[in-house]
């Protein structure tokens, strides 16, 4: 007889583990699921896309009609706001919505094809297929829009892979009233049980398994570079290795060059929010601001002070998360030369210290782990003196998921200076005067990056050309 | 003082190494490489497309040009005939136009915007750009097509990346002259030396080296499943990762399936040809044919016999080429219940014998190094009973470039057959009454496949879609 492992997830404002109890997926829960992925990888193949349309607006439609339970369980376990569930809750829909859009107006099987007057050619036309089924290991600061039905898991279904989706532990019982939705759904439009499956688990070993399992061919992961890089390993040392996407850690740097400070307070308002808002628990949170060492710089930090004076403190998704937070932070503040410029304490134990810290890029540029991801409400101002030295901190950047620019320098200014090109060299996304924070799900959007933001820079994980991670090519000659 | 290490390539028809000495490239020459394509990795960037465009036909223009040189050491180091080099020089000459084409009609640097009506979103444009310098390593069979300037060169110099080619040793000399027309083009356009650089080696030292270094972001292979293995792995565990394609092994295998079998001759004729033209050597070669276990299956293996007797054997591209074809196809000859169909050999000691096997499909089932590519003239038969027997045998295979359907089915009849998707799942091309020999350079075709065809079924090595696998993703926001 199988020991079946149990856990509970834990409640941040109330800093107390929640009652109910989960069971870990069993031993043959986990085979019925890899076995009956398996068993369907052809069903949306062979249905017109008509069908994966149909699939995820009702799925829209059941997730809208259990609103408020989903609420409970987000609010329970993650600490996050009502106000937050709710903006996040549109954002799933939306998503839902945009890929059935993109499917039904954009998105073409065939995308290539020999024409009649193609003499020298074979009758060949390009077929983009499914790559098999997809585990989707969702993150723990996005319960609903990258978790169980979230962008890796639309993505997927949208271009015919069945998923399997591993819960967050953190926000397992929401990830089953969600995935019950799904099912819920699956069965009304008499899907293969293999389209959608769900399994729990407390640690790593389910995550393994699965990743190093034949009949998986691809993974979607969000989180920390740590577990996207475990994951990508396992994938690649397979037999047959499989495509990983990881979206993992990522700093996004923020350029200030401003020759006048007009706007000074408006920026630091915007940027105080972008560090702080939900605990600064966001993948595009800045966290590294480069300021010049000038009057107007030193001005824009009593700004930023000021700016978090007015900022609120938020309970963070976990005690594991705080805890780490705390050791990061701490690792930079008593790094020789760094300095903290303010911190804005809470009373909650589960809500993190807002703090900014500074040091000069000299500093910056002898201590390599400065640039590394603090999750939290956290961000290094590193002061430097002229355009060589930001050219040369910039250079020293890892892959980034976004960066940004604030400055009254016209565009072909910028784009002649020689840190424009290495910040863009490092990036997903390049913003002119405005914040990282705040991921439009379009077309048009770069959710990805240089590794390690990203294990792959060729993709990315939001909107509906997200589904390129998943689709392979098969050519059909003479057909 | 470093020691420089020499090499001399071999000319198969003379059964002799050739006498000019090369030298492998000195520690100060590849350092040289790696920093000038590093040094302009923004050139094309920041360049019209047309200067691309400008460039390919140039390179092609000067090919021309140098024609009667290249053909010289073509023939003189590969064994390949004149009528093949014309061949494969013309499809040279085609791919730097279809990809020149291609930029200036179907490539466009932005892939996608908000539009003026998107009020929810800020202003959004999805931009390619290169991914940075790309090394490619080109193939032993193809040394102008899959080579120095060939398919995975011009995708990355479309894609506007920088290309370092280390050349295979086998055919060096040709290498060394289609490296120095490129460089004579890149001159005349004033470009910087990084743009196309040219590196020497008779081992796996500088592959190693380059493939790991930082100011790589990039890599084409062609070659066997254990070399493109070995750069896939050193690849992926650098500290930061970078994309591989590795084109590798395929059995690509042909399934016949006829009810009636009036059109035996044909198919025999054509097969025998693909099988055995310029000794096998080519990736799309077919190397398993499943055929029934029939009268009509009987009688065609007579005519594929007799097909052989006509059949010219064909020098091999190198001494270890032919001593590993002599070594795989003995361990199928030497596995239980495998017998021997047709032998041709040959007088002169570069030729390898064309040799056809026969199993019945148990046997097959049974012994999976059965399927595993033998690189020139051979061909195993599996006989099958029935669908079911054929559907298990095809679930067993690995990735293949192709698989082929020789039938008198109708194509709806074709697909209703659970062997159809158990073929379809393990190609990346799909032949209907064809041979796959003969990978026509046009935006449909596909030359992929899953593992270990290649090491990502998402991309393919021939065709202008496949300058995608060297172009990555920034979104510009705000500008």
């Amino acid at each position: 007889v199988e020991s079946i492992r149990t856990f509970r997830t834990f409640c941040p404002e109330r800093n107390t583990k929640n009652e109910i109890v989960i069971e870990c997926s069993s031993s043959q829960e986990i085979e019925e699921a890899l076995n009956s992925a398996h068993l369907s990888r052809h069903f949306w193949e062979n249905k017109s896309i008509q069908l994966r349309v149909d699939f995820l607006l009702a799925i829209r439609g059941q997730l809208i009609q259990d609103q408020s339970e989903i609420q409970y369980f987000y609010c329970l376990e993650s600490g996050l706001s009502v106000s937050r569930f709710e903006v996040e809750f549109t954002r799933t829909l939306f998503q839902l919505e945009h890929f059935a859009n993109f499917l039904q107006t954009n998105f073409s099987r065939i995308t290539a094809q020999t024409e009649k007057q193609d003499y020298n050619f074979p009758t060949l036309y390009k077929h983009l297929c499914p790559i098999g089924p997809v585990v989707v290991l969702g993150s723990s600061n996005f319960p609903l829009a990258y978790s169980t039905i979230g962008g890796d898991s639309v993505a997927a279904i949208a271009a015919g892979c069945p998923v399997i989706v591993k819960a967050h532990p953190f926000h397992a019982l929401t990830s089953i009233k969600v995935a019950s939705a799904v099912k819920k759904v699956a069965e009304k439009l008499e899907l293969p049980n293999g389209v959608f499956t769900h399994l729990l688990d407390d640690g790593y070993s389910l995550a393994t398994q699965l990743v190093t399992d034949e009949r998986v061919k691809g993974v979607g992961f969000t989180g920390s570079i740590q577990g996207g890089r475990a994951i990508f390993d396992l994938a690649n040392r397979r037999l047959s290795p499989i495509p990983v996407f990881a979206e993992m850690g990522s700093s996004n740097p923020v350029v200030i060059n401003f020759t006048e400070w007009k706007e000074s307070k408006k920026y630091a308002e915007l940027l105080a929010h972008s560090i702080t808002n939900d605990a600064g628990q966001f993948c595009t949170k800045p966290g590294l601001i480069f300021l010049p060492n000038s009057n107007g710089g030193s001005e824009f930090i009593e700004q930023l002070i000021h700016q978090i004076s007015n900022c609120s403190n938020f309970f963070m998704l976990h005690p594991s998360i705080l805890a780490n937070f705390e050791k990061n932070k701490e690792i930079k503040l008593q790094t020789d030369k760094v300095q903290l410029v303010v911190e804005k304490s809470s009373e909650l134990s589960m809500q993190g210290n807002i703090t900014l810290a500074t040091c000069d890029a000299r500093t910056f540029l002898n201590h390599e782990n400065l640039q590394e991801e603090v999750f939290g409400p956290f961000a290094l101002i590193i002061r430097y003196e002229d355009d060589l030295e930001l050219e040369k901190c910039l250079s020293k950047l890892h892959g980034q998921l976004t960066g940004t620019i604030l400055t009254d320098l016209k565009s072909d200014q910028i784009k002649s200076k020689d840190w424009f090109q290495m910040l863009k060299d490092k990036v997903g996304r390049l913003i002119l005067n405005g914040v990282p924070t705040g991921v439009s799900v379009h077309l048009a959007m770069n959710h990805g990056g240089p590794y390690p933001a990203t294990t792959d820079s060729r993709f990315t994980a939001v909107g509906a050309s997200s589904i390129y991670r998943f689709l392979k090519n098969i050519t059909f000659q003479n057909w």
